[in-house]
């Protein structure tokens, strides 16, 4: 259920910390630590599978039940005009981490998002601040 | 359950023509006219329901579902070295048809795909013999 070497399974364990902002039985979501927008967050399985072809469906369809969760919280309280969930699959579909996750990206008015964004970290004090916000 | 302004509803419905290549109880997967990709299809639900926001749990976990089993048959059948999954929620986060929808974007070793893509009709024939492959 957990790999020893996975980043995400270390954040799941609480081995490495991270913002969560939601949990429940099978999922977590937290900050992207190099956010393509303000208030950009991850959706995991606490059970580690590599990706899309590999999650079990009750994983997947949990996981997307959070990650509605989270597209109502970011409209509701951090004012997104809309949002953007991506899955990345595979190396050559942008994947950089091996385990599951959904990409909730808030989206608003003239923003510039293109994807790939380019990851680069976040300002720390902003994050958190839109974490706070969620979770308020 | 229907909106007759809808077209994914009328599509769902059989009165505008797809290419259709998967359906079951609840989901409809067929064939984007602007492909980002080769074998670049969405997947509906039946049901109409506007955004990611507005979808029912039960639908959007279908539709993930079946967006699972769609990203395993490219792998499978067009030989896609990756898959992305998009759902555009709102009009800033470059969604233009308000039925909800999950795109399922095989990736390629050597692909160009930047997002937003830039939608412009693909070739029939081409659309076509991706479908077939996908359905063989
Ligand atoms: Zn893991
Ligand atoms: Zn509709």
């Amino acid at each position: 259920m957990s790999d020893p070497n996975c980043l995400f399974c270390k954040i799941a364990a609480g081995d490495i910390p991270s913002t969560r902002v939601y949990e429940d039985e099978r999922t977590i979501a937290f900050m992207d630590i190099n956010p393509g927008s303000r208030g950009h967050l991850l959706v995991i399985p606490r059970a580690h599978s590599k990706d899309l072809l590999a999650i079990e469906p009750e994983d997947l369809a949990a996981v997307t039940r959070t990650a509605q969760v989270m597209a109502r919280r970011v409209t509701e309280k951090l004012s997104a005009d809309g949002v953007n969930l991506i899955n990345s699959c595979g190396p050559l579909a942008w994947q950089t981490v091996f385990h599951f996750h959904m990409h909730v990206i808030p989206r608003y008015e003239g923003d510039t998002l293109r994807l790939p964004w380019q990851p680069a970290p976040g300002d720390r004090d902003e994050i958190a601040a839109a974490a706070r916000a969620l979770t308020a």
